[in-house]
């Protein structure tokens, strides 16, 4: 089940291909900082991963001020970090640089 | 000047118009909750006033987690709330509900 959390054999191994991503303190999200070149290109990021997003069914929790976008993904349902949510990191890291 | 600080007489008169709008503890910024009905809607708002806030060259710090969009208004480069905004306000509260 893509929702189910992984084990922490399965999450540092997918960790080591997200180095940009880091594990936030209670352990269940990742959370990465995007930086673009202005508001124009961290806008057009979010709308492509809005597509992404609702194909998945999996929702980033993101914030963005003018040029930088802070996403944190977690999966509510498992309440950790699920195959969802490494899908939707490697999404974003293709996407977003 | 639109980026000038309003006067707190102007502010007060300008908040008496933008109920939803709550002053934050610094007193440097305005800061609404917007809640729709699924991600696409919150989405489809965002977008429509990252538009708005590209036509304007001001841009809103923004949160969003599915249906939720959490905005802070502030003027940067005069360190408070100026008419820009309101202006951003008023055209977030006519597209937002």
């Amino acid at each position: 089940m893509s929702r189910t959390l992984l084990t922490p054999q399965e999450l540092a191994q997918a960790l080591s291909a997200l180095p940009d991503w880091d594990i936030v303190s209670s352990g269940k999200a990742i959370r990465r900082l995007f930086t673009f070149k202005d508001f124009n290109e961290a806008f057009g990021f979010m709308t492509r991963i809005a597509m992404h997003a609702e194909k998945l069914d999996h929702h980033p929790e993101w914030s963005n001020v003018y040029n930088k976008v802070e996403v944190t993904l977690t999966t509510h349902s498992s309440q950790g970090i699920s195959k969802l949510d490494i899908q939707m990191a490697e999404i974003m890291d293709k996407l977003g640089g």
